[in-house]
């Protein structure tokens, strides 16, 4: 048994995201049936992050277990040529076998992505969420700062999250404007469920005047859904990358044999 | 009467083209059917560029003549209400009477987007040609130089063109490259059919290393379509922007009482 990782690369527009569910077609759903179909064995992937409905990805990661004789690296070439065009495996790797793409520590980046114009641009429309009201980007800049460092999210998850704990540490997290495209570029070490959509809602009514900058310390401090803005909608946020130790990149290191020795 | 201008912004992936034609939907059809319904009146636009199926703008422009009593500016916003969300106007004004957005001079700037990659990007990939080779940008950049200036174009126009003369001049011709997108800018007095999808398949062949540099001097020579490179993809193609002098754009100003006078 070998473990492969695949990257992976996704429009969300047509998909009821990432997780399988009984009706609507996901990205982990057309993954298992096409690696299946390939591998002439039952396959199941494991995702790092099970992306909503609508929600895209240039960077998801997921891996699977498998016994066929396949090269690692042929995996994406191969994957690639059966699935349809909204879905492409942008690497693929053989990866330890304890190798854990949500339990392993790692990095995630994420962007979301605003148009800020008096009227929408179609080109790339599934991709951003367009408002119209003019934006005060210092304004967002300003906020953005207050959600980095290690804090209690509980505002800023849905409240239908069952999770231990909502304390997650933020590296990075910063607002940009190109003409009328806003990126809201976001890095931590991990993300409650619509965690970044309702910074980014939050930080749009910042950005409105309906919020002041320093708003955000008190809305942490709340521990409260209610406390936070909206939650942005799904097609302007992107699963940029997640970043792993590169030790586990390694599968016929030290690692392997720990584990079986 | 009165002439009004329209800036329109497509998403042309669903279209076939701008121009009315009996089979499938147009760009026109859509804005001629919008238009007569708001203004209770039967509108025809003209376009200025008839861009092809598949081609994509930001900014075409368009003009009709109205009886009715709608503020010039305010028809951006009624149309946008009942237009399909893959087209966009982005500004709406009076112009001269005479004014015609094919017939007065202009300044055109087009688009041509690749994705240059082992795999593509799901992301986008209606607005860019993927190509799996690497390309030399160098050389692209070197190739590109050579369409600069006043020539005869016939070489890098679809035979099925009907026009005077195949003589254009091109002001700007540049290659860009952001990680793996490459971006071929060209702006110019104006273009004949197909031309800048030959001149970006042209490119592309020149970066793929079938085509050295200074071969452009000699396809321009040759006067004859066979010389040239493939036409590149529609889906690459984007009109950005069509440049006119501004005393058009004064419907009140000496322009309309010379006309008149």
């Amino acid at each position: 048994m070998r473990r492969i990782m695949l990257i992976v690369a996704y429009d969300g527009t047509n998909y009821c995201g990432w997780q399988v569910q009984p009706n609507g077609i996901t990205i982990e759903g057309v993954l298992n049936r096409e690696l299946s179909r390939i591998l002439k064995e039952e396959i199941k992937v494991i995702g790092a992050s099970r992306t909503d409905a609508g929600v895209h990805a240039l960077g998801n990661t997921a891996v699977f277990d498998t016994s066929a004789r396949i090269p690692a690296d042929k995996v994406a070439l191969a994957l690639n040529q059966g699935l349809p065009d909204d879905i492409r495996i942008q690497h693929s790797m053989e990866v330890a076998p304890d190798f854990h793409p949500r339990h392993c520590e790692s990095r995630k980046v994420y962007e979301y992505h605003v148009y800020n114009h008096s009227f929408d641009n179609p080109i790339g429309r599934q991709y951003h969420y367009f408002v119209h009201r003019p934006l005060e980007i210092s304004a967002m800049q300003e906020a953005a700062a207050y959600f980095v460092g290690t804090h209690d999210f509980k505002s800023f998850c849905n409240i239908h999250t069952c999770v231990e704990t909502t304390t997650r540490t933020i590296y990075e997290c910063r607002v940009e404007k190109e003409q009328y495209k806003i990126t809201i570029h976001i890095e931590g070490n991990g993300f409650l469920y619509n965690m970044v959509r309702i910074i980014a809602g939050t930080l749009i009514e910042v950005g409105n005047g309906l919020r002041k900058p320093a708003e955000i310390i008190d809305i942490l401090a709340e521990r409260n859904r209610e406390a936070a803005g909206k939650t942005a909608p799904a097609r302007g946020l992107q699963l940029v990358e997640i970043q792993y130790q590169s030790e586990w990149f390694q599968p016929q290191n030290g690692r392997k044999n720990t584990k079986n020795g």
